[in-house]
């Protein structure tokens, strides 16, 4: 079987060169990236639906996804929907791409809102944030899908078996949080998943659990402290060495290991995160992604298809969620 | 004028010695830190307020400031209110200070919520952070009080004239943010203060602006995830280098610069943070706090004295909040 990834070459900051730089990178057996943008493309051999129009990173989404239904995003995203493409990855707006999977994919039976899902690489492995921002404002009952959806991504993406899940509060005991947090905890408690209580984000890069649920407030914020932190801690350190002879040879030898560290340990390098709980796979990269992140993108959506994460999300959320007492699936639907 | 700060000699993990290493070591020409203990501590010719009990770190705050009265912490706050002291200092539970402080020295007038006011050592220069944790649940009005708050602190603590005040969010648009954020950001561009706008917390370690004002749940995330970050980062990068020869070597030559900017860029290296809001001043420090911690507490009390802080954050707060038509400070009091 091989896997069809729809990719818009017209969104972020590189497009189209990068972009499609980076298909081509992940072409291979069993994957078959597809580029969505202009005719004149030049697609490098591979297969190209067309797409004149392209969404501005600042344009209000859901007005942008629905008087462009033919911009690279949205043809992108509808090519899930008919069938012609297995996934969609886009550099572009994180809010657009939000917008037009909610009217071109929809959500799947049950799920009240779709969550970012995020890899933070961190230092005792991977683990996924989730919501990363896809949901500024969010109810407990929210998280505690978030929660499930997190739990499938780790055991389908990540291989862990029976993730940990962890709750991102100002506290570990449980009276700690707002009013959010302390509702989400009482859900979670009861959930059947295997819920270790708050955690802080003081240890999200040291990686205690391997789900960290949150609201997509709380979480940007987080994931945004913790790449601007990685980037100023190592300018302010580099700009230190400069400072002396000592410094600089010490620079010059460290540079390969601070190297490896900052690609293992920065979010940004990872490519690409799932927007989950939609009836079709889509993976939203970094605005300023290289061809390394979009190929990485591409290879990540492409594992999702191949575990069948939409299914087993399916799966998962009928049998807890849908039985669940606390939440009622109908309400926004 | 001598300054007398009171310091609680049994609050945090490293007391009392370190305590009252700390508190010697801040005494000086103008400055008296008292200490508040057990009669047979050795104060090291310090005066000392005899207290006996004290409150643990994991004691429901409210129950245990109203149980223990006599206790370090409870006598240290009170001993501001009955003017034995000009400012007091806790490396204590923070939700007990806090308690503590509502009930022996009150709000200010007009003040709905104190706020935590961290100082940030931002790369371009030291920023203010409030509330870092007094609110977990906040409104757009307290937000609002924060900014003022935070750049009355930034005008007589850090120096700056005409603080830039920014509202933290996930997205630099107006439009981004959650609804508290959005609320916040309209009460903000009226408020006559010099606002920015939305700030990302991106930005928090490389200090885009003076103040930073957020809801103490955001900002205790923010603030824990920066913390965080640097210590992993800093910890992987080590075990990175003593992996081989040419690390080792260069781990060695770049170990003054590490730690310089380690201690720069670290928020725990700072001492302590203010509430602010209280008819007294009250400097909460780390609870893992050294005697160096504390001494730079006791410095950063006696700083808010002479600056006069409470005062001036009366004087302004009479000024812009009590005569704005959008909150209605006599509510909560």
């Amino acid at each position: 079987m091989t896997v069809r990834v729809a990719v818009d070459a017209l969104g972020g900051d590189r497009a189209p060169a990068e972009i499609v730089a980076g298909a081509l990178a992940a072409a291979g057996e069993g994957l078959e990236p597809v580029l969505v943008g202009p005719p004149e493309l030049d697609a490098g051999g591979l297969r190209l639906i067309e797409a004149d129009q392209a969404i501005a990173m600042d344009e209000p989404p859901v007005e942008a996804v629905r008087a462009k239904p033919g911009s690279s995003l949205v043809r992108a995203v509808r090519a899930v929907a008919e069938g012609e493409a297995d996934a969609a990855v886009s550099a572009g707006s994180t809010g657009a791409m939000l917008a037009a999977s909610l009217l071109h994919l929809r959500r799947l039976p049950g799920v009240l809102r779709p969550g970012i899902a995020v890899v933070i690489p961190a230092r005792r492995g991977p683990s996924v944030l989730i919501d990363a921002g896809a949901n500024a404002d969010a109810r407990p009952e929210h998280l505690l899908q978030f929660a499930h959806m997190g739990a499938v991504f780790a055991e389908e993406i990540l291989g862990v078996a029976e993730p940990e899940v962890g709750l991102l509060s100002i506290g570990e005991e449980d009276e700690k949080g707002n009013q959010l947090a302390l509702g989400a905890g009482t859900l979670l408690r009861a959930s059947g998943l295997r819920f270790r209580g708050n955690v802080e984000s003081r240890g999200l890069l040291e990686g205690e659990v391997d789900v960290v649920v949150t609201d997509g407030f709380t979480g940007n914020v987080a994931l945004k402290a913790l790449e601007g932190t990685i980037r100023t801690l190592l300018d302010s350190l580099r700009a230190e060495l400069r400072s002396s002879l000592r410094g600089r040879l010490g620079g010059l030898l460290i540079r390969p290991a601070a190297q490896r560290v900052r690609e293992r340990l920065d979010p940004e390098t990872y490519g690409g995160a799932y927007l989950l709980g939609l009836r079709g796979l889509v993976v939203i990269a970094h605005g300023s992604s290289s061809r390394v992140a979009i190929a990485n993108a591409v290879r990540l959506a492409a594992r999702g298809v191949e575990h069948q994460v939409v299914t087993r999300l399916e799966e998962r959320l009928a049998r807890s969620v849908l039985a669940s007492p606390t939440t009622s699936p109908t309400a926004e639907r």
